[in-house]
């Protein structure tokens, strides 16, 4: 347990060591206290909602996610594996082109195009596989995100089956949909260690992804993935190709290595392998976004936001008491769908005190959020209620 | 009839005349050819996306209306009657002011002691009662608005109702909501001809209206009504007035002059006065967004935005051929509830020629949108799907 703390506190503190605790279990830390300046490239995003791990790393500020359901671009989380195509592929996005592969009737579309086959607004969470990596004990390489790699988005584009229906359907034999992005791929290198390309299951894929050339109303913006973006919603975000540029209907899942070892959930330890089970279907989850610091005695309003990952939420409680008793939260807003998440909100009745507050969501098919996530060896999707709890002290 | 082409072409081509055509009713323009710079004030906004009026009203492109649902701010159109406060009330919302009176125990409340009184999010229509001005034959003053004086918005904020439960309840005998802008006054004019004070039914504030410190998921921008602005969900834009400083539950209505003859219905060359309609309820209304400009032959998509205005949407159909027939359209995305609006499209088959394309929505108690406005003094609310069509050239 105390290298939970220690790595909370690395956390919260800039890397700085700092005391542990031997409270049974870790709450998480407030607000970070850095004021790091943001990447040129995100200027416009805003600073006081952003924590900056590195150049192509942004995490949203815990208490940066309201109770509106979208998330503004302006403090949605930001994580590129490689640096982002120029601004001059923006700038006239009906222009871009997608190759359509293992259709029988293949071939390259451009956004244009695309517009006029088909339309599709989906509501999805849009979540960085290592969310929540700075919660687990071991020391899992990467970013160390705690709540705010997560947002949620509202998405508009076609289907991709209507996309396949367009070009005389799938070819035979095809498993999985495989999007490629259109980064610049640095030169010496295999293109295979490098390229951004993934495979999902062509059941989900035709059923549920889009093209999506909107986000919120607004063109997708390049940093987001824009001008077009592959949503594969209940999937973590690793999936949702950014600036994708091919669209392959396959048998084989891509030989590529972030879809061939990385991404793979393995226990401490042990090196990524294709037999290991990839990041898809994202977990239910929920998380407390307010209040982080103290607080007037009496009625508090709890907020957080959960979600059903793969399948719709159906309900989430919120504890005040560190797991001990439960009482059921309210939603709010619109429900935006079942790949969406939903802000709720808890009042309680608070006298002076310190109270370990968590939330816990259940999907419609009655799985519970977990209480402990057992550790990954890249330290996937920390999603156990117990270490999200939050300590807040009433006055 | 040629003043409607008039003022359409005036607005469009920036106040030059230019030849009436005879059709028997004038399709709206496409998109405006003016390239006006942003105001300092709003150069945040998207430039692409807006038709700069004046220094304080700019208005959203016709086609910068997406399919998801909700308006970004970045394109959301701006229409101040006053100029706006300084950036610095925004930058501590929580510490923001209102005044609340009208109840049994008044007092001054902070935002942040809001916050901990409830919660609630509504997504609303945000209409200029100006909307569509340009539309209208005679001669109205104004801001010659097409369709961009509206967007539709996620608003959070603490219910109307609870705030006066909080505080006593509601005093006896009142039977409006008052509520107060803070913006500088001006001046040497009486403040009763310039403040901003708008006066709507206690009934429908009690079950609707929230003071908003949230918009699309960020603390409310300064541009549309923030720290603190009353959303009045189904109403006029103006009666959500921003920077709010004052709730008054009151007995009469205001009689600031906006309230007591600005906003009121009346015939052409009819003096504004008390006993007129004021602008409150929101109509049913539509309008296509997209095509504006010429298409290829075949399958054309054709979208746009519908909404009840007071009640829920039922339905939308579009007509390609001027309102001969009608097709029911297709919804697009979750639905955001009652007083939302909800994009939809229509996949036409069409050949070479020329379409009047346009749109009409059905509310869910029966009302159907208007196929023509009457003149009204002011132009408020040009709602008739005759005159908001387009044509579409299918080459």
């Amino acid at each position: 347990m105390l290298s939970i703390q220690r790595r909370h506190f690395l956390v919260a503190m800039g890397g700085a060591g700092a005391a542990a605790s031997l409270r049974p279990f870790a709450p998480a830390p407030a607000r970070a206290q850095e004021d790091q300046a943001l990447p040129e490239d995100f200027a416009w995003k805003d600073a006081d909602s952003m924590i900056v791990h590195t150049e192509l790393t942004l995490e949203t500020e815990r208490d940066a996610i309201g109770t509106s359901g979208v998330t503004s671009k302006d403090v949605l989380y930001i994580r590129n594996n490689l640096p982002k195509p120029g601004e001059d592929i923006v700038a006239a996005p009906d222009a871009w082109e997608v190759s359509i592969e293992g259709v029988n009737e293949p071939r390259s579309l451009t956004v244009g195009e695309l517009k006029q086959m088909g339309v599709e607004t989906v509501s999805s969470v849009l979540q960085c596989s290592g969310n929540g990596r700075g919660f687990f004990e071991h020391d899992a390489s990467g970013s160390q995100w705690r709540t705010g790699a997560a947002g949620n988005l509202l998405w508009s584009g076609v289907p991709v089956r209507a996309v396949a229906e367009a070009l005389g359907g799938v070819a035979e034999g095809r498993n999985f949909m495989t999007s490629t992005g259109g980064e610049d791929l640095p030169e010496g290198v295999d293109p295979k260690e490098v390229v951004i390309e993934r495979s999902v299951p062509i059941g989900h894929a035709m059923e549920h992804a889009i093209l999506a050339w909107e986000m919120n109303g607004e063109p997708v913006p390049l940093a987001h993935g824009g001008p077009l973006r592959t949503v594969i919603p209940g999937y973590y975000g690793i999936n949702n190709v950014k600036y994708t540029k091919r669209v392959a209907f396959t048998e084989e899942e891509s030989d590529a290595s972030i879809m061939r070892t990385s991404y793979r959930v393995r226990p401490v330890s042990v090196s990524g392998a294709p037999d290991q089970p990839s990041m898809w279907e994202m977990k239910v989850k929920s998380w407390i976004t307010r209040p982080l610091a103290d607080v007037q005695s009496g009625r508090v309003l709890i907020y957080g936001v959960a979600f059903g990952g793969i399948n719709a939420l159906d309900r989430v409680e919120v504890s005040t008491d560190g797991g001990e008793n439960w009482q059921e939260a309210r939603p709010l807003g619109p429900d935006l769908g079942r790949f969406a998440w939903r802000p709720f909100v808890l009042a309680a009745d608070l006298e002076p005190g310190t109270y370990t507050v968590t939330s816990r969501a259940t999907d419609t098919e009655g799985r519970v959020q977990e209480e402990v996530t057992e550790p990954n060896h890249r330290g996937y999707d920390y999603s156990g209620w117990r270490v999200l709890a939050v300590d807040v002290t009433v006055v």
